[in-house]
């Protein structure tokens, strides 16, 4: 099976991240066409970039590059549990992706972006050239959560209603079909 | 005078960006209108956004927080000087905008960018929706300095040409309009 990589993009104290990151692990697992992995940027670590060579060389210079590298070289698939900083996306994210090249080629990415009455959504827009800049493919099934903190219970669980729960099987499926079908650029 | 800080927005080993932000710091200096600080983001040495409350509620709880917001706060307008990575701006810089809110607001930024071919414009575009959450204003006057490479000396200075000297200028002058203009927001 592909592996699904679910990478909770934010770092900070008191983030929900963790909450949605573990409700959309549950729906991939129950989804079943995934080996599904969750990732937590704040556990990855990386410090600022501090490559001195180009990421398309990958030519690594330091171990956390390395461990980094391997952990989404492995992976097939990605979500993105994202909140939104000022419009757009965290530096965590920013970071972690501007490490890497050819680890992100040629895969694809669902997002599930979290927020007030904007949900997120405009953090997802401003990612998307930069996904487009590494060659992967964004999926357009997204789940889009407004007003979270109504969404998140007192001992800090995600309460999803059924609209995220659809929204999340739609992203999933897609997810599934676009894995497929860019196996054939990555191997060739 | 006002207070203009020329910050750097890259912090990699081997960057060129403290070549351009001394080109940028000769220019203000010799422009007049400003009072000239430049800040290397690499010396400022932020971790990643850690702090538990809202940047707008200005409850910061941590020292390196404290001094970010006071340098800040000292400024009346804003030089950047920055790359593009993958299409977009760098984390570095994105981070250290995310740490604080109100004093960034009502105040003016200049772009100076580099690259390649595209000359980091990439990096300012993705920028703009950003400051408009911030209530600052993106003067469009900009200094582009595309295949940077070439454009920096074997002892490592950048060897501005004509249109970088006139561009410069045209960008100092809109920044000291908007400065003036502004100041009636900061003060009312």
């Amino acid at each position: 099976m592909p592996k699904l990589q679910i990478i909770i993009a934010s770092t900070r104290p008191g983030r929900v991240g963790p909450a949605i990151g573990t409700w959309v692990a549950e729906q991939a697992a129950a989804h079943g066409g995934f080996e599904v992995e969750l990732v937590d940027l704040a556990e990855v670590n990386l410090p600022m970039f501090d490559e001195p060579s180009h990421p398309r060389l990958g030519n690594y210079s330091h171990d956390h590059t390395v461990r980094w590298a391997a952990a989404v070289a492995a992976a097939d698939a990605f979500v993105f549990v994202m909140p939104e900083y000022n419009h757009s996306f965290t530096a965590p994210l920013k970071n972690a992706i501007d490490f890497l090249s050819a680890e992100w080629r040629h895969k694809p990415v669902g997002f599930v972006s979290y927020g007030g009455m904007a949900a997120g959504t405009r953090a997802v827009q401003a990612l998307k050239p930069v996904l487009a800049a590494l060659d992967m493919v964004p999926v357009t099934q997204a789940v889009s959560i407004a007003m979270v903190g109504q969404k998140i219970s007192s001992d800090g669980q995600l309460e999803p209603d059924a609209a995220m729960d659809t929204a999340a099987k739609l992203m999933l499926d897609e997810l599934a079909r676009w894995t497929t079908a860019l196996a054939a650029l990555r191997t060739g």
